[in-house]
């Protein structure tokens, strides 16, 4: 990790009280390759500038607006070479818009934007930018997620029948009315159309295809509102028809008690199967039809070079949430500087969560909220799909 | 245990190679309460008896057929007290008829029959009959899964809002062709219209109801053929709704490499959540809103009566499947005891499942088969479902 | 399991509530091997006849003391196979030696005796006898024990470095006078020198010699009371020296508060590893060097025939406790019919715990003692160890 | 973590190729507390410089001696805060000294030194310096093991009675000559006395001591060396005599294939017990007698003060070693920021290990080195203890 010089980065939102604005910094600070330099942290400018120099930073690049950001360091002689969004949902194609037209490479929080037409159109100004864009579906940065990618891809699993996808969680089992992270997570102006579904089905829905390297073609679901006057989601029950055959279920709900984070991914082959829980990030359970299952695990033997790349330290010294978010920052940084020089940027970089993936996820959300409106109804997630 | 008066057991099937049949005797044989005495182990009169005769029964009372075992046992002073039923699907009915006529009280396999209609039909025979009829939902006999149905029905969950079920074996992840087991199985004309549908799917589908106490009202489901040839499904994904509000999803799968027999069943009330996984049967995960999850044991502190009373040895010297299966065998004693002394049976042995329970699976695999051949439209259980 | 005559059982002690008569019995009962036609329950004639009727005895070989019942069985034409003694420690060594000079099969709970003098005589009675002898170390009769076992035999595991074994439960965490179970084991008149030490030091002792096929040669001991006013151990802390040249600990502990029935044993060879715990007993990790390790489960793919032999049902559906205790006594049918005609048992038959385990155990027990009092010093077990 | 003013941090040794020094950097970046200013970072001036400058320090403070650094970093305007010593164990007390000397803290990788004579001579001189000392025993950072000992402190446990220990590692099941890491480690000019003993004994061993709060009195050792031609100690199997009456193991292998980094402890209290693993390091169980255990998670219900401090993330975002390691350095930045204001540190900085942790790191060391000599004979691990 050492030798290589530090990208600058700014962020957008991420002031104080925020959760992921400090994850992602915890994240870009961990492996070295980026020096946090800019910031919108708020939009109360004294607020922004109060937050930035307690991070360090200097004064004239603590900025009230991102717009104003924006503008300002694509006209530094050093600027930074990507805007880390951290916003909620509905802030984020603005911002990233932006910036991207200022030929800032963007790292965006997930779920892309609010709504699919903010999706698709945030997608048409990425493909004319000159600027990578990066979306943090953090947990494709775990090394045992990429080495079950990589298990697919070389065919150990062989045909794709089943995958079966779940987040649970249990933080909104009850009204937290005045929570922050709570808040905007159940209003629809700020959030978009899905609570749980934005929020966590996403990951669970992106973390399926980037293992199986599938997309996903048909979406039918049941959507519950199970805590009295949400007006999004928090319990939602989904069929999913892949591309390449294969069936299977995704359930994510916010009101499962005794579940603290746990996204949790099955994907059953013709010859073999395999199996990652988030809350124990190191271990991947694999089993080959009349075999004794494996518990491969990060840093131990039998893995793929992906795995081995995204692994800071030895077997059985667990890395977890951070060090996982971390990877996608570091390939980021690949990515990015690859993208500065020029060059092609390296597999792994190439592979991060992008634009398309989030437009997925948006299509995914989309489709789910219309096939509840219709007790179900299968919905293809986009044209040409069969 | 000790100091009850053994019962009779008759049986029909379970001869030599059966799997099935052999799990029901030493169930029975485990506490002691039956003693088996009679069988029409097989269509062939000769094999009968020389298998009845390897199990010590007298070779008068190993018949070649269960028309004449029932005519016979019922003409004699010390005639069965129960006929085990242990054939395949489609030979559930008759034979139960046959039995409950003759006022024999039937322990039959599961599912109760091939198809609803003949459900319905032996429904109507058995609430006509003056015997009692018990279907071999084992795993409603773990000491565990009573105290998670005492739970639920002492209020400790709240409203459920949740129930997440699954079954996933693999052991027909391939062609079996020439397995004995998995030949009828995969015969609609013996197995009825769903393969792990009725097989497996059934039993999860009666847990859940027996947990929750609640009947399940609609239900939508997605079938699925992996292994080319197979003319029944070999996994489903299925949507339940349940009267009480709660949703669902049931998955079901013999395909599902690496799992050998993963029954599991999470209930998530709005107070608290229990988790229980057939492979560590003795085990109860219960988590409260805002505390610590607790891991119940059998045999361990804060348990039912209902559990107490399923349990044999203390906590850590582990009980497994056939314990629970003996759980339903020691209650049927209790029950049939207390039909024949024309006094109520205890609450434990009104708890058993019986013929309602079995009419409801039927009903489940066939309103499943309709569903899925509609694309998963939504169909109800029963009529005055809402 | 079929078509195998079943042998005639009696049994001394076990009347009402006793612990592990009643198991026993099940064990014997599960597999259909063994027929209970005798016993003297209790040294009150009456009670003994009592209880020897409600397990449905005929009221002639219910006896009121085990000296009757030894002269009176030996000279019935249809005299018992064998007698299950399991009464506290002290009461096994002048039984045992009835029976064997009776001519009549001895399953003999454990330890053998109450101290290493009765052990050595009545080995010297057991070697003149000709009956066999067998000692419910029940533990060895689990099928992934025997597949450990099996798989060190064969060299999976090369050269045996380090040995790790521990039983912790927690039911004597406090003063339980008054409490049968608890009174005998606590009381050095029918205990003998050895509280956990003998109750349950010694199973884990057994285990790990089972396992590893060698002999222990060398003892150092600390031993504890750690509730007041108890007169024996609650809780050992052992080193140990094998022949083979392993070193290893053991830890038996009877306040290990939160452990229910923690028998462990984990096996280090120079190219792999093997560990067992006894409450999920159907899974054995097995980890090569360089490999990921692997889960083996009972029924599932890659097992011995030993471990094979000792099955009854598919994989996932878990055997436990009174299915290992099972197993030891269809074993010891194999092996008593086999000594009937005059035949060499199998295999697996002569592999089960006899007397010269038993006295290893009370070796291992009473050098303990003596290292314990010496502070720790190392004591031989046996003669001429190195 | 914000807002507070980053420290100077220089650091010894942890050069190209370096585990621990990679590990001390990251968990030193994590939470923004500190930042890496200076080094001498290899004996070779040019190999030092050209590593530094790939960290991007200025070229001026990268040294090719710890005695120059000391002299020159002392000499500066903005000196470094701390040092970070990450040699080999005997290249710990020198610099030590010389930066102690020099009024810098003193952040020392364990074990202390490579004997005990080294560690009293450093004790006396970090008694008389003005500068704090951080031993990094890292484990005592991770938020669940402060929360066990919380737990111990506040009684939860009550009497503590048995205090079992391990740490199990395969890294050196073979011969691995030629490889940096292990060959220091196994070489006793550097290593010291102690092998597996030193490097991860000792970690066990302060674990214990953290958690209960209570000094180990007495301690009898066996140690082997496996692989032929190993000079030191690859498995060490030892007894411990607490000062608070309780008794227990500590099993130390570098040669337990399968093994990852099992450090794991479990403590029993008259009450209560506790259970960590430090390969799950967010969940703790904890069990009260006559209760069902409770599984205790890092972000979750029911911790401690202590244990909330050392938490960045909320429950099921898995923290790990990192996140542990730097729990270590945020602390030792509140520890040695209030040193240079001349406050007193706050509580959870003052825990840190310290010089009298590594002094009587050596002393176990030292002690059971020395007991293993004598065939296990118990040593007393300091005067006065009885």
């Amino acid at each position: 990790m050492s030798g290589q010089a530090r990208l600058r980065l700014g962020m957008v939102g991420g002031g104080a009280g925020a959760f992921i604005g400090g994850v992602h910094r915890m994240a870009a600070r961990l492996d070295d390759r980026w020096e946090l330099v800019a910031g919108a942290f708020s939009a109360d400018a004294e607020r922004s500038i109060a937050f930035g120099r307690s991070l360090g930073l200097a004064e004239e690049r603590c900025y009230g607006d991102w717009q104003t950001m924006a503008q300002a360091e694509s006209e530094r002689a050093d600027p930074i070479d990507a805007v880390a969004i951290v916003t909620p949902n509905h802030m984020h194609a603005a911002p990233a818009r932006a910036f991207l037209e200022a030929g800032v490479a963007v790292i965006c929080d997930k779920p892309l934007t609010a709504n699919l037409a903010d999706a698709l159109d945030l997608a048409e100004v990425a493909r004319a930018a000159h600027a990578p864009f990066v979306l943090t579906h953090n947990y494709s940065g775990y090394a045992m997620v990429r080495q079950a990618r990589a298990m697919v891809a070389e065919g150990a699993l062989g045909a794709i029948r089943v995958v079966q996808a779940e987040y649970a969680q249990d933080w909104l089992a009850r009204d937290l009315a005045g929570n922050k992270q709570a808040d905007w997570r159940g209003d629809p102006a700020r959030a978009g159309a899905g609570g749980a579904l934005g929020d966590i089905a996403t990951h669970a829905f992106h973390l399926a295809s980037f293992v199986t390297g599938a997309p996903a073609e048909w979406v039918s679901a049941e959507t519950s509102r199970f805590v009295p006057g949400r007006l999004l989601d928090d319990d939602v029950q989904i069929g999913l028809r892949w591309a390449n055959g294969a069936r299977g279920q995704l359930w994510a709900s916010q009101v499962a008690i005794g579940a603290a984070n746990a996204l949790r991914l099955r994907v059953y082959g013709e010859n073999a199967s395999l199996e990652w829980a988030q809350e124990e990030p190191d271990l991947l359970r694999y089993a080959r039809l009349g075999e004794a299952p494996q518990i491969l695990r990060r840093g131990g033997p039998g893995l793929s070079a992906a795995a081995q790349a995204a692994t800071r330290i030895p077997a059985g010294h667990p890395e977890g949430y951070l060090e996982g978010f971390a990877q996608i920052y570091a390939d980021a940084a690949d990515l990015i500087a690859a993208h500065k020089a020029g060059a092609e940027a390296p597999a792994h970089a190439r592979a991060l969560p992008g634009i398309a993936d989030g437009v997925d996820g948006m299509r995914f959300v989309d489709a789910a909220v219309r096939s509840a409106a219709e007790d179900g109804r299968w919905m293809k997630l986009r044209e040409g799909a069969r």
